[in-house]
């Protein structure tokens, strides 16, 4: 496996955010109107952005519209790969490489191969690979192929709210991990610290008076934090360096964190075996060893949290998500066990 | 700073133990009797294996007749250094470098230059860094200048039992995180890392029924676990993978911990800013950027241990250390607070 240099010294860390900016909509007017059957998302289990696409996808019931092709936890300079699938090629797209469908659509592509990526089956393209832009359009370009009892995700009446918790938790939190890790001095990695462990307390104090972050119900931006909190103590506190506290430290956070994984369609998506591969395994920088932690202990995920004395309605007028076809189940020894329904 | 290489790929981590033997004892067997004044500890408050030196020198109120040098928390490839000194020199021995004392005695010394070592002062030569057996010597062959009321750390009765408990945790525990830490193969760290937690457990449950690991006072078996559980959280788990568990998850350990870091004589020795520099600036080949973590929140090793309830005489039929002297308190801002005496 080729070096891959995450962290330059000297320097704080700036992700590269310029995503592919093509939607998928009802009214297709980018060209890609929302059908049923006629795209591929491609994710990756281990991956926190891909994360947010699989457990929408689950939650609203996209799986039959939408299909998905999933890259193992690790890959190499320049692509996630298929080599999870046999002959290590996706059986609908046909390649080995992520990259083949973003370069099948522009060659000589150069920005990051990243997962989450929606293809076009059709032309083997890649439309978008702007996640942030994705969850949403699931929630409202593809609700005529919602199932029966999706929850609304980003209702409305809320979506100020939402997309300014969603702003905060990005910069210091989802991002924020990834500043502290490839932090290219101290001066950096500590001030992105500061400010990941300000926000952790701010959310602590509102999450300890109420259920979820924004209303009564689950939103998006329950799914945009839970997939960093699923993945502090397994990976960030240790790699990233993210140790003031672990997540366990945080009782409301923890409960709250421990609610959304046993809500289906969350921690049903959760590999943590693939989230250790992922990272201690592809950021050689700053694991040169490649050795991947035997710990944390992850049975206290299962443990009791308490959270429904505060209330609220996860999905709303709607119903849980059943189970994951037997194609998508996380096999019982990469998770603490089947979440409950 | 040279590149220090402590792991070796496909290999387990092994100590090399080679140290040099001579002893200095009372009858001076080996040309180096017990004096006043005579010799220098040089230890680094980072060390865990100096570490032990310090604490039973201070228990036993041996600082006037064996004076101490410190070398900085970082060494390079070859030696540790006189760094913290006004113009890098030790005030006592004249030099720079530690390593300067050993080649005194065996010229072009090529085995580790290791701390704590015991240096001769009129020859400026290395007398032993024989860690293990210094401690003990300290103990037996020093008795004429114990302070009044010091504490038999290695009372004959229970010599065994004290020799085979360190030898479990030595193997274990003490050496134990390092076999995690610098394991150059996946299955070493798991086998480390398996044997290391099992330890833990077992000594969970011996410390859940008694105050101290053998007999009811402090003993030199104390002592070498305390050196090591008190780097675990902030320095082990994390930097050596050592990370089923932290330290405060063992509701027994934890407390006892807890209880010798308040006993005068073992919290007063550690500098928690030195020993995460030691580990995370000195081993660039498992953290190459030497960002050293600003976590973890140390204040919970003032909450009360509750131990008292266990009974024990920390000191028997002796009496507590008073405080060190002015020259060697370790600075407010590199520790918890002022251990309570």
């Amino acid at each position: 496996m080729a070096e891959n240099k995450y962290v330059e010294p000297g320097a704080e860390f700036t992700r590269d955010t310029r995503y592919i900016a093509t939607r998928i909509t009802a009214d297709g007017r980018d060209g890609y109107p929302v059908e049923a059957g006629r795209y591929r998302l491609v994710a990756a289990r281990a991956c926190p952005w891909a994360n947010r696409a699989l457990i929408v996808r689950r939650l609203l019931g996209l799986e039959d519209a939408l299909s998905l092709g999933l890259c193992g936890p690790t890959h190499d300079e320049r692509s996630w790969t298929f080599d999870l699938d046999p002959g290590g090629v996706d059986p609908v797209l046909g390649i080995p490489r992520l990259q083949d469908a973003y370069c099948a659509r522009f060659p000589g592509y150069d920005r990051g191969i990243t997962v989450p990526a929606v293809v076009d089956v059709p032309t083997g393209q890649v439309v978008t690979n702007d996640y942030a832009q994705l969850t949403l359009d699931l929630s409202t370009e593809w609700t005529q192929f919602h199932r029966e009892g999706a929850p609304d995700l980003y209702p409305e009446p809320l979506r100020d709210e939402i997309d300014e918790v969603a702003r905060v938790i990005y910069e210091d939190v989802n991002n924020g991990v990834y500043r502290c890790g490839f932090a290219g001095s101290q001066e950096s990695y500590e001030e992105a610290f500061d400010r990941l462990f300000a926000r952790l307390d701010w959310l602590e104090e509102r999450l300890g008076a109420q259920r979820y972050l924004v209303g009564e119900t689950i939103t998006e931006a329950d799914v945009r934090l839970f997939t960093t909190l699923v993945r502090f103590d397994a990976v960030y506190h240790g790699h990233f360096k993210c140790n003031r506290n672990r997540l366990v430290d945080f009782p409301a956070l923890w409960a709250y964190a421990r609610d959304l994984f046993r809500t289906p369609g969350f921690g049903d998506t959760v590999d943590f075996v693939q989230i250790k591969q992922h990272y201690y395994l592809v950021h050689t920088d700053i694991n040169p060893t490649r050795i991947v932690p035997k710990g944390p202990d992850l049975s206290s995920w299962l443990t009791p949290h308490g959270r429904e004395a505060l209330g609220g309605r996860p999905f709303g007028d709607g119903t849980p998500p059943p189970p994951p076809s037997a194609a998508e189940v996380v096999p019982a020894a990469h998770t603490v066990t089947e979440p409950v329904s």
